[in-house]
């Protein structure tokens, strides 16, 4: 079947989603062209992004995730008969020849090499697993989780029980996807190790941050963070893991999550140019440093749209963008890579989490002038039956106003408001398009007014001195300091403020605030919490108007603190 | 309580969503200043929007929809002590002396008539129902429904199951919310009258509303469209209703959903100009034609975004918004009341049914050059348990790109698109713009590729030659027309198009059409059809190369077709 020296129009090196995609884009723009697609693996356009859900059991068989939506597999003969291009599977492309415009190519299992010359050539090669700094144990219960092969191995070991306790290293997307995968069907006693000081740090501030590891805890997982592992070992045929400071966990089962790292082997070989991130660089066609190869998905660097910085952003759907646009621009047409925002989102057992834009901690040290809010939100009006619920932070410029970044936590529907956050961003808008933005409302799917534009409001409020307060800020109690609970008696009673040696707490329904004698130092700070913030905020308000002048707002209350 | 020539600084009139949210703004930003509020009923502050789903039963009491999220009533206590300002129920306003800034009120069943001067006054004043153009019968079982008595009274009657058949005029919002209300838990045999060609008029075009329709019929309750009633009599105590053309339906209740019209009496007896729409006339910061008098909510005229014509959107979001624009401008702050898009959706039974900006209809009738595509699609990938889906159809300008609609309809999560869309709409965007929209994508919340992202691709793909009809357009066949069935043979099998005597269906799966031998004119228009529209897609491309150039996407597939 590979023979040498044959030519195509156009070759594609690898076929997860950029670079079938992008054969199957140019076969239909370019129906005489000849197009043959390489993969090194035997499978070919798997959902990839779906590995984490055969891994949990949610997806009975792997084979579902080959599958069209119609219940055709995705194989060689697919692509040949409904995408009409060759495919050609466990065939490595291990280097090019940019002058001679050829790949060299080897079927898996044989030394044998040949070449196939191309007109030109696309790099859909993808990502790896980033390695830890020290050595892996060659034992089979310690994996990576980026192939099918990772997931399969996992399946059938938990199937057949024999997996009691398991250790995730990486809090990351796929960490977080990992810990529910493995805690949860299957029951398997989970410890999540992350090394920074709070999961999913390149997606959320610390105290949206710990929504999610409270979540993870609730469902037994334990977490344990700012822990730097600096070995695996194989004790009796078991990892064990060395944590920095002395712990050793023993467990049946590791993952290594630590990231994804882009694939530029082959490119680096071929004297491409890689870009600050490591990743192939391209310009905005999704061009490489060589004018006859493209490169797209998890490969190739992206810029970032708010901070202008390049930047490594592996995810299925860039990847899938990625080859529409490789192949408009090779069929002649003009199609540019936007700049990225990272609009991402993780499901974590019961709770969803996401995150757009920048988190506060990289807009300050991009270099703007910050500010927060938080709100906690129902999905529906109270009254409605069946109404979920969701925490929000809103980042913006206090300088111009300019929405930065929103990250999002609940059980509730965040993508809404995620994605409606992406196009502003994408639009470079302000606090004040967020007040104009026109949300769909009917009591099955809204309240009245849009959670987006309450989190404007409140950063309006912010300009008139009405401040709201990080929810992991419940303060300790000095002279000076305290923290009023204005929820109504039931409620504080049910769901207590945790009580700490220190810490004063005055609770004072809002009914009664207008009216109370309130026995508290006029210049005291005041700190004031209820259920989700609306009410804090009315308090606050009051407060001003009787004289307490330093009150302040902790957002998103009970639900953002403790829920 | 009432006396005469009493003052407030802000006197408001109307106490549902834009007068209480005005006067609560207004309290907090101005906490000095005697701010008095007048309702006419008894209730205030009541959810009105919820009105349909207590009259279903899916809400159990008449209070929840006056309660706090934490279950304390918004009654006059209420807003004296929590939101500081006072609230007078059961008292009218009949007149506005506007020259000597006072309002004429009057108490319920009381003749006697009391003057409260004012410093900037506030006519909230809501909507009012329209009336047909012919006399109503004064019976109990005749109703609108835009009150709370009309909600209860239904509602105590149905549970007392005296109403076994009911009749709803008007297929708008209210209309079709009410037929899930009746015919839903009550089981009532309901009938729905339409007088335009379709349901939603304002909202669908006529595939779009087919849809809605479609979902109606399956849970039982009759749909009548164009049709006129011209009038309805007392038939032994029932109402009887005579469509014009002589037929006639009694039936055990009547409801009148004709719409929403601007209660401008108040206003425009006191001189205040009306806009072309015949709602109050309002500036940009929501000031009528008179300085010292501010008007929001539904008695107030709109101008919309795309068309920049006046327009009258009685909603309750709007209404929440436009209380606080107003207060910020009587406060001393700058707060501007943006053009409206008209973002609605509605649930019908199990189907989530929805539209913002223009319809294609309204899109010719103000001058654009309008081009339409649909698409059919899942909320997550087909792999993940538990999806739902939906149909959209949009709506762009053929000139320049820009985007001009989305209409929507399905059981799945419809309300992020058309959030995402309302976005992009204010912002002006275009077709681009909607290819380089960044979603939140993982496979609990969605497909790889947003279906936005698939909407705009066919549009670019309309360019290029590749056309998506309209999915009514199952056509008919004739020696020039061809429909072509591209699904796997059990599909089309399982849910055949259906047959009529002219209609000629080939049957031809996907994965063999591109080596098939096709007994067809090479001038014959195709029509071609599957489940969603994408295997139509790529079959119009092999047709194309197997020169039938003249083949079209029937769009959205049999799921907007037929579903």
């Amino acid at each position: 079947m590979l023979s040498d020296d044959q030519y195509s129009d156009f070759v594609i090196i690898g076929g997860v989603a950029a670079g079938t995609k992008a054969a199957s884009v140019l076969a239909r723009r370019m129906p005489k062209a000849t197009i043959t697609l390489f993969e090194r693996s035997e499978h070919i356009s798997y959902a990839s992004c779906g590995l984490p859900y055969f891994a949990s059991g949610d997806i009975g068989t792997f084979k579902e995730l080959l599958l069209t939506p119609y219940g055709v597999e995705r194989d060689t003969a697919f692509f040949r008969d409904v995408k009409g291009f060759a495919v050609h599977t466990n065939v490595e492309a291990v280097a090019i020849d940019r002058p001679a415009k050829n790949v060299t190519l080897r079927l898996k299992g044989q030394n044998h090499l040949v070449r196939h010359r191309y007109g030109k050539l696309v790099l859909a090669t993808g990502g790896l697993p980033i390695h830890p700094p020290f050595p892996i144990p060659d034992i089979d219960t310690v994996s990576c989780f980026t192939r099918p092969e990772d997931a399969i191995k996992f399946r059938t070991m938990a199937e057949s029980g024999k997996i009691e306790s398991a250790v995730i290293i990486g809090g990351g997307l796929i960490g977080c996807e990992l810990a529910e995968a493995v805690g949860g069907l299957w029951g398997i006693q989970t410890t999540l190790i992350e090394k920074a000081d709070r999961l999913l740090p390149a997606m959320l501030d610390s105290e949206m941050a710990a929504i999610v590891e409270r979540e993870l805890v609730r469902k037994k997982v334990k977490v344990i963070k700012g822990a730097n592992v600096n070995g695996v070992f194989n004790h009796d045929g078991r990892p064990s893991v060395s944590i920095e400071g002395g712990d050793k966990i023993d467990a049946d089962y590791l993952f290594l999550a630590l990231g994804i790292r882009p694939n530029v082997a082959l490119a680096s070989d071929a004297g491409l140019a890689l870009g600050k991130s490591g990743a192939v660089m391209v310009d905005k066609r999704l061009r490489t440093s060589d004018p006859d190869i493209y490169a797209g998905g998890d490969c190739v660097e992206s810029v970032h749209m708010i901070t202008g910085e390049p930047c490594h952003l592996p995810m299925g759907s860039l990847a899938n963008k990625h080859g529409r646009i490789i192949a408009e621009n090779l069929a002649g047409g003009f199609a540019e890579n936007p700049p990225v925002l990272g609009n991402m989102v993780v499901k974590v057992f019961d709770l969803s989490a996401g995150a757009v834009g920048l988190t506060y901690d990289k807009a300050v040290v991009t270099g703007f002038n910050p500010e927060s809010v938080w709100g906690s939100f129902v999905d529906k009006p109270d009254y409605y039956p069946d109404k979920k619920s969701f925490v929000l932070k809103m980042i913006y410029s206090k300088t111009d106003d300019r929405l930065l970044g929103l990250q999002a936590a609940g059980d509730g529907d965040i993508c809404r408001r995620l994605d409606v956050f992406s196009a502003l961003l994408q639009k470079r808008s302000t606090v004040e398009d967020l007040l104009d933005f026109e949300h769909a409302y009917a009591p099955p799917f809204s309240e009245a007014l849009d959670p987006l534009f309450q989190m404007a409001s409140l950063a309006k409020a912010g300009k008139r001195g009405i401040l709201t307060v990080n929810p992991s800020e419940i303060p300790e109690d000095h002279s000076e300091t305290v923290l009023l609970d204005v929820r109504e008696t039931a409620e504080s009673s049910g769901q207590p403020i945790p009580e700490t040696p220190r810490r004063k707490i005055i609770n004072l329904p809002l009914g009664i605030l207008r009216d109370a004698n309130l026995d508290i130092d006029p210049a005291a700070e005041i700190f004031v919490i209820c259920k989700r913030g609306p009410r804090a905020y009315q308090a606050v308000h009051i407060l001003r108007k009787k004289g307490f002048g330093n009150s302040k707002i902790i957002g998103g209350g009970v639900q953002a603190a403790l829920d």
